[in-house]
């Protein structure tokens, strides 16, 4: 029976096998040092016999292999234990020399990002980068058992549209049976009808964005997290409950992946004390900033990327909170089916930052139809187009206050294993350059 | 504060406060009965003041409640309580009648589905329809705790790519920066690339088949479940897997789910004793319904719908299962990807049928390097087409012995409500007829 690596020290002085890649060899005087790697991690094989090494004569890493063997404690080896006397198996024989070298990271400085992408279906072999995507699949756990124990209900909702609802040049558009289709942007709409089903749901899916530019902050083909809530008093709500599932999960991705966070170098966690992530208006921001950085932003309405930065690590260091939200955003801002706030003047939305980026955007929703079909006007979005049909028929049959957010899941990720490029934290990237892997 | 619909038999002889939607309305004399509607059921409102009566006049089913009311028990109300003397106060006014009658849910018969998704905004406000996608969200949920709990990873790889893998007029085609991309019809080359990095993984996700005809078993926009793992032995393992799986997600749903799947009418779960599913060669299958219909189908390859059909309702009365897996299909459904038997004459994929249908396919995969790109040539896939470039390197550097699984998600809900069709398992189906709602 298979021993996977990291049970392999529970053996010892007994005979096992173990199955895996080859993923290092040294050769050193007769002897081959070699480390197999599976789904768990290394096991290191000290081959002595002459006829086992000849056996890996040619054999290049990935090799996959099965090795019966004994078991000695050494604890320098990974895992605290190692396998002697090894009789080996090749069960895959690789030949070629891959391109890379799996058991060395590939750098992630800018210069060699797109090495890292083209060598992908490698590159992802190494122990580091595995590291990045298993935290992903916890960070995707991590939210959806917060929100199902919220009493939200989760949801899929179809990508593929008719008219995009806000139009622009930044959405892809397809044949569909001889009519034109486009892909989701996000699944604002639908989420909104569901909250008159449902009034929690949520969402973690694909979205499409057509960026005219390579950056690094967008890809193609995003996962969005989308959440909307209904029945609420006020924005609050949404800020409060957006806020402690991302804490939440921050302080179970830091706990559960403490190890590999720390070998990924990832920044040390700071959250408030009193679990609250601080609250700034624009106006507050452009405030600071022009004090602390001599530079006046006072006459700027939204703000600025270096405010978004510099904020970030003002809240860090001054109100020990990686996590700050921005709120009162000028009007410029305003999308259709955001509330206004009362003054008239801001929209009621908040921008949840996290180490220099926006991660978040969660406004409370316009609910009252009358309203909504004027600010639809307003914002020169024909509330006749046939693709809002289904939608202003939620409200015009009722529908509570709600609000909710859009949730940069790839965005969020890179922040937290501390990339500068959201494609790193992205499987299988896609952007202006690149369809493949 | 807010008390939820199934909380307020706790508070009797309280007074409380509840929110939802008007749900049914009738007038009995100077009395009005109202049914309130929140995401936890319904709550009945007994109301005698004559001003607070007046309140409801012309409000529409949809309108916004608030009610604040003293708690009566009463065993004939939703949830054994109801609320009196209320004060009612209107949060968000509908004034035009609904186009259906939410209370009553919209027929399921064949020629009603094109009202039933033309209204879904607001059938699905129905508590009929919502018990369907809420024993949907709980079917993910049991998928991915059932997964993670044996070690699989869950992964998301892009919808958009390059050229389709299988070719075929049935895939969506988009531009992409000026070159032409593709909607990806399921996961199948990046889960096996993904072996070679996790060993165990799984996706649930969109896939996209432009199918050319409405069928009552197909969906342009579906949601699949993908399954792929490594070291295997054989082909056994993966339909052990694929069929504890499925039938540990059945149990659980006709446990958590039981009162919502009765008063859906579902069928009663029938699952083997022993835990395992029965498997029948497609040979076999010929033979018996051969034998049991007098229709000899012996000379056939692949078994034909009514032979699926039968099987399925053989296996219910005779295996005592509602699953079971048919293995051994012919060359002629042969896919390059797939492993041949070593009879040469079959393929090592079995299908998993439920109440009719299949679910899911389930083969081992060809991992040999040379083996597979004979095969490619002899599907007429050209292994030096650009697309298969990166999936090669995968085997090239190492894949050891893998199988796995698609499986349909909207279609196993369809059939364990007992629907007669796919699109009433999918909150906004598309169909070559449907891009909306």
């Amino acid at each position: 029976m298979r021993i996977l690596s990291d049970e392999v020290v529970k053996h010892v002085g007994k005979t096992i096998e173990i199955e895996g890649w080859l993923h290092k060899k040294r050769l050193m005087g007769g002897l081959a040092f070699i480390n197999v790697r599976d789904r768990h991690g290394l096991v290191q094989v000290v081959v002595q016999d002459k006829d086992e090494v000849e056996k890996l004569r040619g054999q290049q890493i990935g090799t996959v292999l099965r090795v019966k063997g004994s078991v000695v404690e050494e604890p320098r080896a990974p895992g605290g234990a190692e396998l002697h006397d090894p009789e080996l198996t090749v069960l895959v024989s690789v030949t070629e020399e891959p391109p890379i070298e799996i058991d060395k990271p590939i750098s992630h400085k800018s210069e060699h990002l797109d090495m890292l992408f083209e060598h992908r279906v490698l590159s992802l072999r190494n122990l580091q980068e595995q590291k990045v995507f298993k935290i992903r699949a916890t960070m995707l756990r991590a939210i959806r058992e917060y929100l199902t124990d919220h009493d939200f209900t989760e949801i899929q909702t179809p990508k593929l549209l008719g008219a995009a609802p806000e139009g622009g040049a930044e959405v892809f558009k397809l044949d569909y049976y001889g009519k034109e289709a486009t892909l989701a942007q996000s699944p604002q709409l639908f989420k909104q009808i569901m909250v008159g089903v449902f009034e929690r749901v949520f969402e973690i899916g694909q979205a499409y964005r057509a960026e005219l530019s390579a950056t690094t902050r967008h890809v193609a083909e995003l996962t969005m997290l989308d959440i909307e809530m209904g029945f609420i008093e006020n924005h609050d709500e949404i800020l409060d409950l957006v806020g402690d599932m991302t804490a939440t999960v921050l302080k179970r991705l830091y706990k559960e992946h403490a190890a590999d966070l720390k070998s990924l170098n990832a920044p040390e966690l700071k959250l408030s004390e009193d679990g609250k992530v601080p609250r700034l208006t624009v106006t507050e921001i452009h405030e600071l900033y022009t004090k602390g950085t001599k530079t006046d932003t006072t006459q700027e309405k939204d703000l600025t990327p270096d405010e978004e930065k510099w904020i970030c690590e003002y809240s860090r260091k001054q109100l020990g909170s990686d996590l700050v939200y921005v709120y009162e955003f000028p009007m410029e801002t305003h999308k259709f089916y955001q509330k206004k706030n009362p003054d008239g003047q801001t929209v009621m939305s908040a921008d949840l930052l996290f180490r220099g980026v926006e991660i978040s955007t969660a406004p409370m929703r316009e609910s009252d139809y009358a309203t909504l079909v004027q600010q639809m006007k307003d914002c020169g979005v024909n509330p006749e187009d046939p693709s809002f049909k289904y939608y202003l028929q939620a409200f015009k049959f009722g529908l509570p206050a709600h609000g909710g957010c859009g949730f940069g899941l790839d965005r969020f990720l890179q922040k937290v294993v501390g990339f500068n490029n959201v494609k790193e934290a992205t499987l299988f990237p896609r952007d202006i350059n690149r369809l493949t892997p």
